[in-house]
């Protein structure tokens, strides 16, 4: 295996690109900005589902499944979700196909139109508040509470691994409810069940905010979100969660009878995280050697590698090594033992480094006369010789710190990366060379806002939500602010 | 709760659908043919899913994820492919929606039509088949083994909740092989996963056997499947796993280079269970007073309801109630205590026979005062007291007789509807009157099998693996056969 791997400081797109092909994660395929998720990646994906799954169902959701498709005329029902989602998507037209008069090839039957042409989802609030209209009629009937875990289509034209792609997987919730504060506390909850996940789980550092009014998603009456940062000093949108007011159930006609016998519409969320987060993974803890990943979703988590000569040495040496995974597993650690013959230890230990294996155990004649093991680890690329005696609480709580190493990392990276700023030129500065959150007053306009966008490229990220009050003079246009919003350049 | 369910006697199609949609498993959308599953549904699917996921990955398959659109080209590379799957198809041919002149509705933008229309995938071969020529160069990369969950499209012009929708959730596993024997053990070793699911975990008896040449999957050198009887006479196809021989890697330019450093086209199979399997199981188990689920499926394995007059009666039945919900999921056993005081015991009662619960424990005044609970097994809808001391091992042993008797009756049930017959008019005397399968002689060309079709609508459903030789004649033609086969009406 050759790693060439480009360097982050050289071409950090680049670098990115080809991490996620080498390490196995995804590849482009046949189809223009459609992807294949490789089964390494695939497996990480898995660990995510999992972990997010239990925590929805922990707070009350339950899983569904709505149509694929959806009915042209749905998107028009709601005037301002046309605009966010009903332009760049893929529109089926047609349901047959017939084989074309050469004999051999197939082409479209001009016969097989469809009446109403149907909307690939781009995302499901629509066909799902059309379903709700049956399923709510009274109050005992709410709050409902559910998740849908599918994949969904955007027509984006330019398209990168997991961080944009026509076709992605996500998780969608949909929620209803019968007050105004309960659906605003649900949209809260789930921007800090996401930031938690982020957090403890994936090891990324987060910020949580609102978005402003032209950033918000189309249809919401406020947007939450997480905002992460990578290596680059660019922000990525790692998870948003909406409070969608009473506009979908007024667009799609959904009423209650409260406790008092009387009609009012539904109060609704959404929210969603989708397998972008694969490339918040790479960027956030990866380096110039392959993928760092939090032991959390390591799908192996430790692998062994024997170093032998001779069927003698590789028999005893596999001894100790079977031992060890099986005191391993019983403490529910993934263990991968790698006696493969047909590659060399050098091999092995370069393949795990780009898999961002966390620990890596190495047994050769040398440790089996000692009684001792070698354990590197992937985030410092440390080695050192573990006894026997102590080898798996030494692994079992190696596992535990670079979880946390990881998260402390990122975290210090992130916070010596915002940096107020009180003058457009500081603004221009700090953007051009060290990147980063910005922190700055904002007159509040959108007008502002696309003008700095216009004039550097960087959004307004979220303004956070534990921002201090704090009076002040925008950087831009010099008109009062009331506290501090962030702005960066964003994937 | 009403449940005025149609009898099975009465309408045996129609008790189907009422059931289905009244037990809240699934209903149809306002997309035609596709359905959305509830979550009640939804949570029978999870807990198959998790099974299979399980079994796929105790037998070495990987999960990975391949585009939803197929390029209309890949479709004619696999010539018998071609007319099996790419006839009636979602196509997908623009990618971009506008605002009409009337400045309200959208349309379609006649600018944005793509080059080459894409097909939403009706099974995935070829899209897997194209990305395997860049995943395989080598043995060492062989066997592949993998498997993906996800959503397919055909466009039925008849549909039905579960047995037949435009829109359906299923896997697919996609595997290749360096030699032929290992393709075929690969088949084979799917088809007896999934009789194992099946039979062990649906409490679904099945019948494990080959296609015959007109049945069989586009593309495949030989069709295994797995044929259940519904309680209604007519057979269901559970699952099918299909050894595709060179077929894909000769469509898709897939070779390898052997040990001896020679390269061959790879060997192939494919293998797919869906959520029709949901409509099996309702038709296999379930009963005129509602569905019947076996315990290793059911979303809630016992629910308690407590009969109580006044608070004080519903704090101390509560407490009771709460201590046997607690020891119960020590057990890993699913437990619901319905507490709700807006609906009487009665209607409890009515919702959670329709629903399948398999255990029912109600407490009353008297059971507090005498250390008794009354539990009712959903199967049989009997009752028993049990006294406090038995209760939790008599719960627990109950719900592995319930998954045993389930399956013992429909295994009864089965073997009391294999009808040997040996003239042509006894064929259609037991499938007009006794229905189920007939096993009889057949000469073994297709067009004996279509005439049968024609006359009698009868198909036949496999070869089975066990079948004993038998020398014969065939059935209508009277030529000489090698051994029975099974004729049925099927779903």
């Amino acid at each position: 295996m050759s790693k060439n791997l480009t360097k982050r400081s050289e071409d950090y797109s680049k670098w990115y690109n080809e991490l996620v092909v080498k390490a196995d994660l995804a590849e482009n395929s046949a189809v223009r900005g459609c992807m294949v998720i490789k089964p390494y990646g695939y497996a990480i994906w898995e660990k995510m589902q999992a972990e997010l799954d239990r925590m929805f169902k922990e707070t009350g959701h339950q899983n569904a499944y709505f149509p694929l498709f959806i009915p042209k005329s749905f998107f028009s029902k709601e005037a301002s979700h046309v605009d966010g989602f009903a332009k760049e998507c893929a529109v089926v037209t047609h349901y047959r196909l017939r084989t074309a008069a050469d004999g051999k090839t197939i082409e479209v039957d001009p016969d097989a139109k469809l009446e109403e042409e149907l909307i690939v989802r781009p995302t499901s609030e629509t066909i799902i508040w059309n379903t709700y209209k049956g399923w709510i009629q009274s109050y005992r009937d709410l709050p409902l509470l559910i998740n849908q875990w599918a994949n969904v289509v955007r027509w984006e034209m330019r398209t990168r691994l997991f961080l944009r792609t026509a076709e992605f997987l996500w998780q969608e919730g949909h929620t209803a409810h019968a007050t105004e504060t309960e659906a605003v506390a649900e949209a809260e909850q789930m921007m800090n069940v996401y930031a938690d996940f982020a957090q403890n789980f994936m090891a990324i550092p987060v910020i949580k905010g609102i978005k402003t009014a032209n950033e918000r998603f189309a249809g919401a009456i406020e947007t939450y979100c997480i905002e992460a940062l990578m290596q680059d000093g660019k922000a990525l949108q790692a998870g948003t969660s909406h409070f969608l007011g009473q506009n979908f159930a007024k667009a799609f006609d959904v009423k209650f009878a409260n406790k008092e016998g009387k009609q009012d519409y539904v109060w609704a969320t959404s929210w969603g995280v989708s397998t972008r987060l694969m490339g918040a993974l790479v960027m956030t803890h990866s380096d110039d050697n392959g993928l760092v990943l939090p032991p959390n979703l390591a799908p192996i988590q430790v692998v062994i590698v024997p170093i032998y000569k001779g069927d003698e040495q590789f028999e005893a040496i596999s001894a100790e090594a079977k031992q060890l995974m099986a005191r391993l597993r019983k403490l529910g650690i993934t263990v991968k033992y790698d006696d493969r013959d047909t590659h060399k230890p050098g091999f092995k230990f370069a393949e795990y480094e780009l898999k961002g294996v966390p620990v890596r155990v190495a047994i050769g004649p040398n440790d089996l006369a000692n009684g001792t093991f070698e354990v590197a680890r992937r985030d410092t690329l440390t080695k050192e010789t573990v006894i026997s005696a102590d080898i798996v609480s030494h692994i079992s709580d190696l596992l535990e710190e670079m979880q946390a190493a990881l998260f402390n990392k990122a975290l210090n990276f992130r916070d010596s990366h915002i940096t107020e700023v009180n003058t457009f030129d500081e603004f221009k500065d700090v953007l051009e060379n060290k990147t980063g959150f910005i922190s700055a007053h904002w007159d509040g306009t959108t007008a502002t806002e696309e003008k700095i966008k216009e004039l550097t490229k960087a959004t307004i990220r979220c303004i956070a939500l534990d921002r201090k009050e704090e009076a002040g003079t925008c950087v831009y246009t010099g008109a009062p602010s009331v506290g501090r919003v962030l702005f960066a350049k964003a994937y």
